[in-house]
């Protein structure tokens, strides 16, 4: 890479050339941003970011901005032990004098009061050796510069800088949004503060809150107030601190979309308010987690007077012109046992379920419109008949975007985005709402305004909720904001690692909410050395995938407590990809001996641990018994792998029928247990398929 | 000990016999309950735990009581894993059937709706095989013994357990206090309320809120709003949050006692009104720590306006009958440097500038009385004609409590327990308020209210406030609970260790807060080896002691980012204890191989732990800059030792003035820097000076 000239660079795999200093590396920095930019511009040398650091604005100045600005500023204090120069108010000092200033922010004027959809949101960022300067057309794109200058901070035996280089930046899709679950398990107003932080940080701009469920109303209603009183066990949002929420949303430039999902998944309305079901009731909260038969009753009146207060009330309190009924998994059990619904649909000749289904819809649709709403809802809710504007958020499979899209309508997808089934984020990464080579017509493409990954709460408690979040969340906030070309994973995973220990520093616990876990989980008689065999051992597992949990736990419920080891692992283990890159490396050239004896020691390391768990750790605490069978089998599997290498390298035969045995082995060892799997045995499986080969 | 018949033990390290079950160990299990009950009789076997637990309520029962319960049941289902029965509208299931309950709880009354000093607190506990049963008389006892009962809780392979025992218990003092300041470092709501968990565990039954100082007035004022709008950056607790942290406290029979610290430390209430300071003004909050001139004029009729208007106010938001009106380091120069103050002395014949705090003192005495409020200040109120009804609360000196009691004024302590000066656990622990052999006459002891640790906020953030207060907080709650002759110290901290863990269980971050502060510190190039050495570091080092901090950070200021090496340190470094213990060991018997062995092995990892931080972390990391000097001193001082231990072992003689050079060397490497020390220095020297004695 020429360190003489600048140097536009077009590919993901940044290496951004960085002037040698004393005691400093000249080894090329690597751009760690995500979501990637979509262009930069790499250039010689750095900004040093020292206690002096100044700031000047110029051009439009408000309140949002400056807040915004002291956040950033605060974060960068606390990572790197600076104090900047404060006024006796304690606010940062803004220099006057912009041709000396550190910083210089242009902001072209404010962003909307309350955030909108398809807001420009671009900014540039050009970095030079005495200054940065970051522009905007308005406030939006200057929060999006500042996060972006955050994550370029950086620290090494020469002190703190900003690296040379000129960044434009603006998003692919105007809605990216993150869908959160307040319902299975209550979340409270900390974790969406916390998750609002995350969410900016990765630029995403729509808080998509799950509000109403089988499970729990978790918003105060005014006009109806048996909705929250009876059917949320006292866990719900006053409208007091919904307003906070919105507020502190607004702030971040983050729109907040609310949910109240509906005919179905609906239990929880008809706890205090049984005349509208479709069933005699009486209901109660459901605990369990599933599709249930409970649903409105939409050939009764009253069915609409309630929904019309209550919607009209929500309609004030939440200003974004975007509200979400649900409409999803109505399994029609309710309906077709009601004799006077299914006349109904005789009578207004609605054909079948879904047609009456519409026809409710349609009837929700006119109340939203006289409020200033465009109706949002999923797959379910997409029919020829539906009325026109309506924005069908598709989660069922890959056809539902061309489906809606052919219809006119336009479509927000999530289908891919489930980070509640503990997918690796790779799955997620490579998902594209119009993916390379899309057959989306233009007109359809112009539709797709963008996807929100969905984190569902069925399996998680505000202690572990982060660790399904993040880091994932920021690769899908990648795909929905970089370029559609920005598809290369191995640097995906780099940068997200990166932006995980930002993430942590911002406030998430993702990271540090699993050894107070294993502390928990191991008992008081535990030691320092067995917690340090615990972690290495969570480390190696992962949560079983999709919906397989409610099978391992078929008798969950909602107060089931999420405290176990499957609570403890984490999606997309670290160690196990390491670990299967090695094997790919090592199975290219299988006589290379320095690999084989990494990957060997490697499994000698694990086989050891898994001994000293079973031996210890596991036999003591009550709350490990579930393990045995995981540490036998990782232990079985180890060994597997090193007769693999064994044979490998030295290019023996393997024994009659060892590759039937192994592989036997290995699959009763790969079998998820206590609702957690290894995702390692492939990797060892295929060492042993290749030391089989004749 | 006896297995076949009851024990009663009145000494305080327990050990209780547990009866043989399969795969259960037969070793004596010791109590582990912080503070120690004031008597325990163990008993034989163990009543077993599982999912069908039942609970029983005979005699009174309200709604904290079963709020209480349902916390305490939750605690234990998250610990153990079991999910207990519960009803449709998700309360656990009551039964009433007490003959076949796993749990009875006999209650006698309710407990004071906002509890008071001096209740009943007793309750007693009594579990056999079959069942337990916690009586009490009024709800505040069910509580505590609640307490006792999940630290009690344990599990082992043969599963979870209460082990069979009967314990009768109550408070030694009746005010056992922890003083909160939300001043020098905002705390907000989440601080306060898990806190409050913390205190509740421990029996801790006064939560003392130092709400206004020089750096911030924490609290809403409705009558003169610019004491808070102008004195707080905006951060304080609205009237409405301050009274959903008393009704948190009083569902914990905890009493909140408010402090409004006048008539110094008092620059924040003068930034809003300088027409009450006793110079002209124009006042700033102040930003940095220590003994400022800014003070109310107590000659002005402005100031008793609005102590009257403000003090009428807070009397009405805080229920409890003590108001705290702190008093403490009027340094007099405002007061002496004003003639109108000096002239006003002489009219009123008050001598000096003490008989001037004492007249402004019974002023505001006169308005608390009106109030219903008894008057509480720190030991500067005490004067002889200090109002008679009016609280000394002692922190000065030893003798503070003695010169309040003769005096005929009830008095707290405080002196000796403040935790934010990172003293070791059993310097607070052996302080008594009472010590054995005191020389107080009855009366003066019946004087003696209890004590309150003391938690100043110049040095902690909400990040790192829980490292702080905690574990050793429980340790002066047993000294204010527990008996005066429960003083065994190595027993304390075998018992420290597990109410660590349950602290934690219950919220408090102090041991989780750590590791994401050292990924912080280390950076991003910091390997997961790296950080494992970085936390062996961490944990050999403590915060420097008392007022020294501000001696290393001159210049730090309200602002300044408390994310630096010494923020991720804590007092009493068990490692540092664990090491002292063995050298102890050693020296009594210096030729023994084995504890010699240890030892150097120990100091060996330290030295190779020191160098490759050295060349490695410390080296790359801007954070870590300062702890070269500090890596340097533990390489030095490891070598010392392992010289002494081999002098030792072999009996031979050390070279000429090998003691002075290794003492000199072992001065340096034991000097404070960059405000942490190694408190394993008293230990190496003493191996030193034992190798160098003829």
């Amino acid at each position: 890479m020429s360190r003489s000239s600048l140097l536009a660079v077009t590919t993901t795999a940044l290496f951004l050339s960085v002037a040698p200093r004393s005691a400093v590396s000249a080894v090329p920095t690597p751009v760690s941003v995500m979501p990637l930019p979509h262009s930069v511009v790499a250039a010689e040398g750095r900004l040093p970011i020292t206690a002096k650091l100044t700031v000047a604005l110029r051009g439009h100045d408000d309140a949002r901005l400056r807040a915004g600005l002291a956040r950033a500023l605060r974060r960068a204090e606390e990572r790197t032990g600076l104090t900047f120069a404060r006024t006796p108010q304690a606010a940062y000092v803004i220099s006057g004098d912009s041709s000396a200033a550190t910083l210089v922010i242009e902001c072209g004027a404010a962003a909307a009061a309350v955030p909108v959809l398809g807001e420009d949101e671009s900014y540039t960022l050009a970095i030079t050796p005495s200054q940065a300067v970051l522009r905007a057309p308005t406030v939006h794109g200057v929060l999006h510069g500042l996060e972006t200058t955050l994550q370029l901070l950086q620290g090494d035996a020469g002190g703190w800088f900003l690296p040379a280089m000129r960044i434009e930046d603006r998003p692919r899709f105007p809605w990216r949004g993150l869908m959160l679950d307040v319902c299975r398990h209550w979340q409270p107003m900390e974790v969406v503060k916390r998750t609002l932080d995350g969410m900016a940080l990765a630029k995403l701009n729509v808080l998509h809150l799950h509000l109403t469920e089988d499970q729990g109303f978790r918003i105060e209603s005014k006009s109806f107030p048996r909705l929250h009183e009876m059917g949320s066990d006292g866990l719900y949002f006053t409208q007091e601190q919904m307003r906070e929420i919105i507020a502190y949303a607004a702030e971040r430039c983050i729109r907040v979309v609310p949910e109240f999902d509906i005919p179905g998944h609906a239990t929880s309305w008809l706890v205090g308010h049984p005349e509208i079901g479709s069933a005699p009731g009486p209901y109660v909260i459901e605990r369990k987690w599933g599709i249930f038969d409970p649903v409105l009753d939409p050939t009764n009146p009253r069915t609409y007077e309630i929904l019309d207060g209550f919607l009209t009330e929500m309609a004030a309190l939440f200003p974004d012109p975007y509200l979400h009924i649900g409409g999803d998994e109505n399994n029609g059990v309710h309906w077709s046992a009601n004799a006077k619904i299914q006349q109904y649909i005789r009578d207004h000749d609605l054909k079948d379920l879904h047609g009456l289904h519409t026809h409710f819809n349609n009837r929700v649709h006119a109340i939203l419109a006289r409020n200033g709403k465009r109706l949002v809802g999923w797959d379910e809710i997409l029919h020829p008949d539906l009325a026109s504007g309506s924005v069908v958020h598709s989660w069922r499979g890959p056809d539902g975007i061309a489906a809606a899209t052919a219809l006119g309508f336009a479509t927000i997808l999530s289908n891919g985005y489930y980070i509640d089934l503990s997918h690796p984020t790779v799955d997620h990464y490579l998902n594209d709402p119009i993916p390379p080579g899309s057959k989306l017509t233009e007109a359809q493409q112009k539709l797709v305004l963008g996807g929100e990954a969905t984190m569902w709460a069925e399996w998680v408690t505000p202690e572990t909720i982060d660790s399904r979040l993040w880091p994932r969340t920021a690769a899908i906030a990648e795909r929905l904001w970089s370029r559609q070309d920005v598809r290369d994973v191995d640097d995906m995973y780099r940068r997200l690692g990166y932006v995980s220990r930002r993430l942590e520093e911002a406030g998430m616990r993702h990271l540090s909410y699993i050894d107070p876990a294993l502390r928990r989980l191991a008992g008081d008689g535990a030691s320092a050395e067995d917690l340090v065999l615990l972690r290495e051992f969570v480390d190696l597992l992962e949560p079983v995938k999709v919906y397989q949990r409610g099978r391992h736990q078929p008798d969950a419920t909602q107060h089931t407590p999420l405290t176990g080891l499957v609570d403890c692992t984490r999606p997309d283990s670290r160690a196990a990809r390491g670990f299967a890159a090695q094997v790919d490396l090592y199975l290219r050239n299988p006589k290379a001996p320095a690999v084989a004896e990494t990957l060997s020691a490697q499994l000698k390391q694990w086989d050891a641990m898994a001994r000293r768990l079973s031996d210890g750790l596991v036999k003591r605490s009550p709350r490990l018994r579930e393990a045995e069978p995981l540490v036998q089998a990782l232990g079985a599997a180890c060994g597997a792998g090193r007769d693999a290498i064994e044979i490998l390298t030295h290019g023996t035969k393997p024994p009659a029928r060892w590759r039937e045995a192994q592989l036997s082995a290995l699959e009763r060892a790969g079998k998820p247990f206590a609702a957690v799997e290894f995702p390692i045995m492939p990797a060892i499986r295929a060492l042993v398929e290749a030391a089989a080969q004749p």
